[in-house]
């Protein structure tokens, strides 16, 4: 029996700091839980100098990662640095020194899992990724574990703080999404460069990730449907508080023959659950088929909320090194990620649609538009038009029933190319939730 | 490597139909996630005649759950009749006969929790209890793994759907306590013996477990200061909603020096995500350290979504099976249950109060009834007084800043005895939540 796990961190950087913060704030209390100690034995960062305000044993510090990944003390490697290179390089290297690997890299896992996945199965090591998708909140293990007797049925996911906190701000305090952006940005919830996040990406990251544990194959960030909060107009948020939605981006996953994996700015009932969720928190919706609809909720970043994820899976790794098993868990909820499913292409998706039309303020115009969308088979569930002229337009928002997107991107480029129309008709899913929850 | 795992379940009722229905829908979803198939070996039941609407095999039923414990083909034996005896001896003898045991029998783990905490231990056994707190939501694996890392200021739980669908029912339709619970039982949410969930009995049961794995010590009912929805009066509900508050029944467990654990009809304000948990629905909010508040969210009752919590942790069981090891995660969070942890006294918890008095419509009570509550040290956050008359005597309402229970219930007998008081003053607490989530 092992008498210490000894861990090593790769990136002492902001999530990095918390970590060593938590281990050693909890020393006792981990070890009243775990049996024996967690021991933070070795951390390498480029950047030895900056302060961090926490303090660590002379002589762990290194510039090198290679020498945390060989230390014969470290039994865990834990990866903080982020991106494709050279995080992707640390991790294969500790994998195949024979020690599991804890990350929180979401876009390594999205864009280069299946290397890792090969990597993992070759050298039967395991992977802790908790931390890799909504922050603090255990959703990897609630899915993995907690929910394994469900067959996944719906999961909606407010999972990227910023992107919340932005159409929270525009919604509640009517600012534009450049003014609500910059808001974001000073108080420190968004990058320098908050392009990742503004674009959908991080979240089409973690919709990946979520969507191999829920299906069991390898879903890449290439077969993510994504769009993001660009150009977001604050009308849209203020006509769809009028119709009774809220706008999240959402990333939506829904099982079936085909299975569907986006990530857009989305309208969803005003008294959905998720619909309430604001600000820099996330929250994931999950409806199984057994369990019905669930939601977990939680900060969804952050030094503290972060490292709480990287420490639970340090653990669940501890745990099995001091029974001596491994990979009692399958990484991603399967024992083998090759089942036959397959991505239903987005001309194939069916749903509701919010549109807002920028009309020449001219007689007929409102039976021009409708008469394109019936030639689709695209049926108008209600219209707003308010007579407000704006440059000589007028907006005019409608919301449809049920529709094939083909359909309604072939009725749009028409109807943009009318003469009576003023500009690019803005174009909004619309998710009316499951079972309310 | 076992080539299968054999399950044998005790209670063949709503539960343990659930259960049968997934393992049978789910064989091979379950397969896959766990590598060998779970094969339900042997059913014991009183009533072997009832039809349940599901297949099983010939053979497998008995009316004897000692031929379903020493089976050889069981593994795992799951506990699903409920109740103090004789489950407990059907989970002492599978445990003693070397089985794991999943159990969703809450009372029993609430009230004598400490013997089979010492057969546990002693038979170095496992004991899965997922289905016994908040129906499918994951909240034991929450705290026991995904949230390992934290320890635990505050949990808030609404863990009886029963209660909370009567409340929501009060509040909504304008029922009478009476007329709501009357709906409740109708609708096939309340037992036809209600007690134990009106009474707050069955949540506090939850409450002793989920403190028990808060703080690693074996918390028993009798610790559990509990008060039921008995005698809840519309009037208070309608008190509350305008001073912006909603009524819930809410387990209150709070760490500290001396910890809190208590069950009682509390006023939420109305933004907390809590106070929009409605109907049969349960949620647990937990504060951790370093996560901060996150919140669980789901179905806390019913066949499916329970049935989801008891084939999660055969699952578990499973794994460490296939595995050949045990107890890999301590049942209750920590190794040893023996920390050093009192419950406070409710004589001197602080809290906020609601007071409603039934006053003589006289000059001078308000007065009175300050002074009494002003010698106690209770200062008044905001009374309501309104002009009208119920026989006599009008209702004060007063909202308290914090206070300590004693002096309130001093202050309270004093001001009942009051020729002026036409009544007894309905006395609720008030839980302003921590951090907004």
């Amino acid at each position: 029996m092992r008498s210490r796990i000894g861990i090593g961190l790769i990136g002492f950087g902001t999530i990095g700091t918390g970590v060593v913060k938590l281990l050693s704030q909890h020393q006792g209390l981990l070890r009243e839980r775990v049996g024996v100690p967690l021991e933070l034995v070795k951390i390498a960062d480029i950047d030895l100098e900056r302060p961090r305000g926490v303090k660590v044993k002379p002589g762990s510090l290194t510039r090198e990662a290679t020498e945390v990944i060989h230390h014969p003390g470290v039994d865990v490697v834990i990866e903080l640095i982020g991106g494709i290179e050279p995080a992707k390089g640390f991790i294969l290297e500790a994998l195949r020194a024979g020690k599991p690997v804890v990350t929180a890299n979401k876009a390594l896992l999205a864009q280069e899992g299946r290397e890792i996945l090969d990597v993992l199965r070759e050298t039967n090591q395991e992977l802790g990724f908790e931390a890799s998708v909504g922050g603090g909140i255990p959703i990897v293990k609630a899915m993995r574990e907690g929910l394994v007797a469900n067959s996944y049925k719906y999961i909606y996911g407010i999972i990227n703080g910023t992107s919340n906190y932005v159409l929270t701000m525009m919604e509640t305090e009517g600012l534009s999404f450049q003014e609500a952006l910059t808001d974001a940005q000073a108080k420190g919830y968004a990058e320098a460069d908050p392009a990742l996040d503004i674009s959908g990406v991080d979240a089409a990251h973690k919709a990946a990730i979520l969507a191999t544990m829920a299906f069991g194959r390898y879903f890449s960030l290439s077969e993510v449907y994504v769009e993001g909060l660009e150009g977001m107009d604050l009308r849209d948020i203020r006509y769809a508080k009028e119709l009774g939605y809220r706008v999240k981006l959402l990333a939506l996953i829904k099982g079936g023959p085909q299975v569907e994996i986006r990530v857009h700015p989305t309208l969803i009932p005003s008294d959905h659950s998720l619909a309430k969720v604001d600000g820099v928190f996330n929250a994931i919706y999950i409806e199984g088929d057994a369990v019905g609809p669930t939601m977990f909720y939680g900060q969804g970043a952050g030094e503290m909320p972060t490292a709480s994820a990287v420490v639970a899976d340090i653990v669940d790794i501890a745990r099995d090194l001091l029974k001596g098993v491994r990979r009692r868990v399958p990484p991603f909820s399967y024992e083998n990620l090759e089942r036959d499913v397959q991505v239903k292409p987005m001309d194939e998706v069916v749903t509701r649609y919010y549109m807002r039309f920028t009309a020449q303020d001219r007689p007929g115009v409102l039976s021009k538009i409708s008469g394109i969308l019936a030639k689709r088979g695209i049926s108008i569930e209600s219209v707003i038009q308010k007579g407000r002229r704006e440059r000589g337009t007028v907006p005019v928002v409608m919301m449809t029933h049920e529709a094939k997107e083909r359909d309604v991107r072939l009725a749009l480029s028409e109807i943009d190319n009318l003469e009576v129309i003023g500009g690019k008709t803005v174009l909004l899913r619309v998710e009316d939730g499951r079972r309310r929850c």
